[in-house]
């Protein structure tokens, strides 16, 4: 499964909405949209199913599906635990990476980011500043999305309440590695925000509770899209 | 889906082996293994899928489905987690709760087993000695499954190498919660040790490597059922 | 070092005010508190240090120090790990266990209590309601401190505000463990909150900023005893 | 109090050997060599006692002491965490962070090492591999120390043994941050090791039971600083 730049990324973290048949909904009208646009502009509508749902969704969209979170380990006598391996088989192509609500160790970044690159699975690294985005920069990811926590959910979005971050994260990222996609998100929750985005150098977004908690998910995905 | 005692517990893990069609191979022999079986006695088999597979394997086998994890919060805004909403939704019947490889805090266990009661999902909290597993009853799961960690993997079954621990949890459990189910773990591997686990007073047993390593999976659980 | 009931436990928590100097004067005027009063009655104030004060306080006063948390590990290899065994030789004679700021696995609260209680230290465990309470009781620890977190820093007692709990606690810890000592906090800021726990059948109280905050620590640790 | 380059850092983690008066007396020898040497050449020897002895040994020892691991919290309601500014009015003048046995979230190194910066405290960031180093050292902390986790507490030097992972981190840190000081450590025993170090172009070298287990700590020391 191809990924392109620019792209949306749709993390349905663990809302009541997204589980079983919602979150395929979701998955679904990415997809329609995604065929629909790819016609006539390059881009990629990820979507990050509910961990329990990956296998279920991905076998039923034609889209790219990241896991929302993986574990540091190799696969093995660890109950519970979300190797790259299961994800891979389950059909997902990469998987966030230090997400807010599940950072993690650097020493476990790096394992995964490691990994990942040899199994061909997508990274997208979440960092809360520039100079973390720096420092994940430095391990080689295939993305870093940075995302100012404070600004997480509220709807204010980062590329237009603070522009600067992005743009710095983008110059700093592209020092250090210069192939690095670079996201942003946090209160992404229309085209404009998406287009401010670009506009900073970021090659996307990331973004959450604006699509799932949309009352026409379908319009809000083509708003979104337009900004790219 | 009904559970029912005696019962086997078929705990997947992280294992290379489960993952894709691996996993799904395990379940539809356990399947029909139990179909089987239950025409002429009670009995339950239960399995664990790999987190991700959970929702793909559960639409596709009758038999009961558990979670290997989930966290003990409310659905939201939680990238990564796994909440028990997710997995009902998912066609699960129940979870694990505080195995040895995903120890939980105390707090949390409580939260799972009474949110799971409301949702009329079953909870099976891994201990690992008599103490804990007293206290674990007093939270009143739908049952204790108690696993020396030092037995874990090794092929020594709990219920002939160490018998008290069997014994002495059905009876502190009992003692504090009347209607707990048992379950004991570690080192399982064939009819015999769950013959010496019934005969222990447990309920069931909880495995893992002794299926997922089988060279002939069929075989294995028919053998163990033998022992209930 | 003697600790009697009922008591009052003061928790410094990790406060500005309490960096350096200004614990060991919060520890000091406890002393002078405590010397004055159990020449009229039996009552212990005992102070919990910041982390890094916790020998250097203890070599000043004459008052029992507990460490505020202990890591579930044996002396080792264990960088930043606080032992058991360093508190007891930093001369601290007990520790706070699972405060709702440090919540622990509920194998590692096992391996504390049991683990103190052969080095004769004593252990508070703190819980967050009724359930949690019956539960670690049922591993005899010396104390089990119940406070809901929603009160925790309020200035809303739970002696006053939820007295259920306290009540439900005390009942439900002595018919599982009947020598356990019970306390209560959350919100506790004087005298009359005091006096209203042990009404309720608690051993004393568990209290941080009500203290540590006062303008006159003197005064309040007075107020604080007159209640018991 | 000043820290020089070269260095030794004796860190002595939550070892039986160092609680109470063994800690104390590890610094005192420590700081006794130290003097003695420090009319002749420039060097640091810096100590990490047990986290509870802090206060009571940076009191008694006019050498650097560091703690071994902070809590990435602001003072305030964190019972059990030890903060910055708690280290700092203990008396130390820095910190490890992100020891092999104490694993960090790299928001929260972030966290620390720009914290520790505004209230003037050394950070040294210990990290696993190249990579690793390269990532922490965009943060820009005092220093780096790379320490193979699978040599620590062996006896076979990085130095010796993987000299490659010393050079290599420090070309690529000091890329990075010109001004970092680079440490190694693990499998570090006697000063042929630190001479290997320096030679290989570390500032210093960080180690553990090297110093800990000596049955003749003073000689022990001795032979270290004669590889500087």
């Amino acid at each position: 499964m191809e990924v392109r730049t620019p792209m949306i990324v749709v993390n349905m973290k663990a809302y009541e909405e997204v589980n079983g048949e919602g979150g395929l909904k979701i998955a679904k009208t990415c997809e329609e949209v995604a065929k629909e646009l790819t016609e006539e502009k390059e881009l990629s509508i990820v979507v990050c199913p509910p961990q329990v749902s990956l296998a279920w969704i991905a076998a039923q969209v034609e889209i790219p599906c990241f896991a929302q979170h993986v574990d540091a380990v190799e696969p093995g006598s660890h109950t519970g635990a979300v190797t790259l391996e299961s994800i891979k088989a389950a059909g997902a192509v990469g998987t966030l990476v230090n997400h807010s609500e599940r950072r993690l160790r650097i020493a476990d970044i790096d394992f995964i980011v490691q990994r990942a690159r040899k199994l061909q699975l997508f990274t997208v690294v979440c960092t809360n500043n520039v100079a973390v985005s720096r420092a994940v920069a430095a391990l080689k990811p295939y993305a870093v999305a940075v995302e100012p926590p404070e600004l997480i959910g509220t709807g204010r979005s980062v590329s237009k309440v603070d522009p600067a971050v992005v743009e710095d994260t983008v110059k700093a990222v592209k020092k250090v590695c210069e192939d690095c996609v670079v996201l942003c998100g946090a209160g992404i929750t229309d085209g404009d925000d998406v287009r401010a985005a670009i506009e900073l150098g970021a090659d996307g977004v990331l973004l959450a509770s604006g699509v799932v908690k949309a009352k026409d998910v379908r319009a809000k995905v083509l708003d979104l899209t337009s900004g790219l």
